[in-house]
């Protein structure tokens, strides 16, 4: 039982739910938390806002979102058997701000509150009509813009104060990917495809009467009435980062929002997320504007239960390691690695002790170890490193290493899924997988199986994985994937040897089905069972013409599916 | 005279002229240099590359530039008597690199070699034609793009792999500023104005026939066969970035090209830049992307001696103070202040026992002193500063602080200042000034003089000036500019006893016009003197209607001028 003493009331120190910015007098909470050693971190209920003007800043490396100088709002590092209890207050946050950062912590307790953004990161647009040239739309008012120079520009809404000069920037709220979302049902429109913008954060387009305008874009289509959701040109502010830490607890917490993903997980060990959700407020398609969470070279354990993952931007989850490319042997013991996708970039990936696999590039073969004995960063993306003993004689470059490291339970439990983009879930963990009780219907692949060491750079491969007893409701209304379960690596030679993902069993299961969908796909895997399935059709949306058959089987050894295609 | 160990020759570490990559093995060089103590580092003459791939890494301030995380090829710092020399050779940077930083260095020669980029950050066109809709141009090949769903996009020309996903990037050459130059005369045209574009990479385009695109954007003119400038959307890559040094000295140095300004000095005690250049390479339009030079909170000297600068895309110099605005009062003796320019972010204002001075914000009166006790750095923008003393009972929100400080004196002379955008010099210097026996060809002002303490936060305000024995060759061609010698100040309360530059002597010089020119423009000056200067009609350019005499004085006091309106 908790003393007096041991809890600390913000309250106690004027952060107040009164409207104004709460950072700073959070700034001086938190202080006075880690030198009282206070346990516990309590809100009283309401809504607290927070600006970040006077926040801490600090420059972070997060893996597969955007590094770069934050304002962080929650910088809980190097805490200890810390619990921040909202006791169901709402956190609302303003313009460019990270919301938490939880870094060389332990035993970390977050609960009972919600994290939104005033002015969300995306935008949305009722779409009009479209022909060849462009799609004209509407934009609603909670996202302001404006059209300048036949560019359109999301804003903040705040005016600009004189003329356009070298030091013009208001707050741009950049967009570089669109795609269409079924107004009605809230979900990525059936068989809706990205649209992506190379580094850009305007539109071409011709302004229109009141809030409309022709986007100038040959080649859009879209149905009209349904709504065209502006994709945020970076990934800077994910609601929760999680780095080197251990022990860390999410209970009851909702993300509305998030400039990025919901919950990113590095190096951190132990992670439970229970009864939580993500999912849009204020009548938005759009929750977070990446995967509602990913875990990148954990260890211990990772759970998620009982919690609901709607209208993230991507997937749910992810759950993988970093694989380096090999630029060139420097010397017998020494190479030069470089980290290739620049979201994992800075990502601190080695120590003097760290065991490494040597991995073919284009074929996956993990083929030896070897030992970090040090380590140069030469800059946030190539590292000089020194091995224990010599390099494997047939390294070359283009070859990758990746850890060999403790690698997490999985456990994915009681979940819903739903009507986000892309896929439900990427199970990429060699730790003991199981995927039980939860409800999928994404656009996409439920559950997807890759890993590749030459374009995302993500070290996968399960070795024991259990999916069983869950609803796999009318999937792959979308284009993301090949099949409601797609086993896949980036193994593009020697394919006939190479065996990636391992000992998957998939039991129990119910598949509701609107057309001939695709149930499985498995490539280059050694060790697949598919045993007691329910295959049930509906008439959800129109049948599709399919390519593949109900289970596609290529470059496998024992795979066993007790039953014929279904259709 | 220099002992064979007091110079250390680059080849001997194997950084050679030879196409390759030279940035590791300058790396190693420059280390051995720091623990060996060499006096010079000497590079035989060549042409030597530098890619940012194994740069060293350093997050920088600079300002008047953009901060970020910076490639640096030569990071100076923290060394002392250094001299490189190198003997006429041609320093040649690849993409996205920040050439030269000396930081917490002293006597610091640079000598004999010139500094250019493979791909420089801006871009060039020729203009074919246009119309209320929208301008076509021709791009040649030596400036690499690509039009994708409607927009243009500079580029590296190095081929993109694949579709275009998340992490899609290429190396873009983001543009956001156009300006129309005079092919032939190789100077921005004929009263061209400056077209700004809110924060953009590419622009709104129908690819045309070969080379040739459309710019859909309304109200853009210009003459057939001039060139089409494409200004960078950044300033991320100065020349030389000089911080927190002393005595440096730049001899026969050439910058063709930087991303950003040619020489940033900030906080550094005695400058000197003798018989070097800015001028571009290769047939471009633009040497530099913004100032040739530019000093901010030096001290000690500032000598500029026998340059040329031409066609960099702002001014040949602009020496001045950084302003913070009080943000509040947080106590009798401590104020909150804010570095309110994005670009002065970071800057490292204040140090305990620093002297400064309260200011007025929008009449510039400066109305008190204090000395810094103590400063809490809250972030990159806000500072939480403690006095000695009591503020100033009439202090407000808005008024601003500078620093009180050994202003440096300046020597600016035979100097050929041409046809870049905008002005000449900007002297805003309290230290004495000197600018004699240069010669000025500036479609802007040659001389302004500003300050202000709400928009640009520049403190400026010369007490002792001299201008003597310079030619102003055609000056005000185009828009930048009430005058020749435009004495501003940022002054619009209090004007009739507001005062902010002193005692400034015009002596002696030749003023050529193809119009009647305004010379002079005084506003809130105490103390000038136009004395013996020479005006003389040329028929350089058509006549323009012009708004303002010859001499125009506002607002002042002490102005004595020996003629009477030439024209
Ligand atoms: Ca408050």
């Amino acid at each position: 039982s908790e003393s007096k003493a041991d809890i600390l009331n913000v309250a106690d120190y004027d952060v107040l739910p009164d409207g104004g910015d709460c950072t700073p007098a959070l700034r001086k909470a938190l202080e006075k938390c880690r030198e009282s050693g206070a346990t516990t971190l309590l809100f009283p209920e309401g809504r607290y806002d927070f600006h970040p003007d006077l926040a801490e800043e600090i420059y972070l490396y997060i893996s597969n979102n955007d590094e770069g100088l934050k304002r962080v709002v929650f910088p809980l590092v190097g805490f200890e058997n810390l619990k921040i209890d909202g006791q169901g207050s709402e956190f609302v946050f303003h313009g460019f701000i990270s919301p938490f950062l939880v870094e060389d912590s332990s035993n970390i307790t977050l609960t009972n509150f919600s994290v939104d953004f005033d002015r969300p990161f995306h935008s949305e647009a009722i779409i009009i009509g479209w022909d060849e040239d462009g799609m004209e739309v509407e934009i609603p008012q909670q996202f302001p813009y404006e059209v300048r120079n036949g560019l359109l520009t999301f804003t903040s809404g705040e005016k600009e104060t004189g003329p356009l000069t070298t030091v013009s920037k208001g707050t741009v709220y950049g967009s570089g990917h669109m795609l269409e979302f079924d107004t009605e049902k809230r979900e990525t429109a059936y068989m809706a495809r990205d649209y992506y913008f190379k580094t850009t954060a305007s539109y071409p387009v011709k302004k229109l009467d009141g809030r409309k305008v022709l986007l100038r874009i040959p080649n859009l289509v879209g149905t009209p009435g349904n709504t065209l959701v502006f994709g945020p040109n970076h990934r800077k502010h994910p609601g929760f980062v999680l780095t080197r830490s251990s022990d860390i607890t999410f209970e009851s917490v909702t993300i509305h929002h998030a400039g990025g993903m919901g919950i990113l997980g590095q190096l951190t060990h132990n992670i439970s997320i229970n009864n939580c959700k993500v999912t849009p407020s204020n009548g938005r398609m759009l929750s977070t504007t990446a995967d509602a969470t990913h875990f990148v070279n954990c260890t211990g354990y990772i759970k998620l239960t009982n919690n609901l993952f709607e209208n993230q931007k991507d997937d749910a989850t992810n759950i993988h390691g970093i694989y380096a490319q090999v630029t060139r042997k420097t010397a017998p013991n020494q190479i030069l690695i470089q980290l290739k996708h620049r979201q994992q970039h800075g990502f601190d990936l080695l120590r003097p002790g760290t065991e490494v696999e040597f991995v073919t590039g284009k074929s996956l073969i993990s083929y030896g170890r070897g030992i970090v004995k040090e380590f140069n960063r030469i800059n946030k993306e190539y590292m000089q490193v020194t091995l224990e003993e010599e390099a494997p004689a047939e390294l070359v470059p283009g070859d990758a290493i990746a850890t060999i490291r403790d690698y997490p339970e999985v456990t994915i439990a009681n979940n819903i899924i739903r009507n986000n983009r892309a896929r439900g879930m990427l199970l990429n963990c060699r730790g003991k997988t199981v995927v039980e009780n939860n409800t999928f219907h994404t656009p996409g692949a439920a559950i997807l199986f890759e890993g590749d060491a030459f374009f995302w750079f993500e070290q996968g491969g399960v070795t024991d994985c259990v999916i069983r007893n869950n609803i796999f409701e009318n999937c792959l209304f979308g284009v993301w994937g090949k099949a409601i379960i797609d086993v896949k690596a980036g193994i593009h030679e020697r394919k006939e040897e190479s065996r990636y993902n391992r000992n998957i069993r998939i039991e129990d299961n119910t598949f509701r089905v609107f057309d001939d969908t695709p149930l499985l796909n498995v490539y280059c895997v050694d060790g697949l069972t598919w045993k007691n399935n329910t295959v049930e059709k509906t008439d959800a949306y129109s049948p599709t013409p399919r390519k593949f058959d109900a289970f596609n089987v290529t470059y496998s050894d024992n795979v066993s599916i007790d039953t014929k295609n279904p259709y």
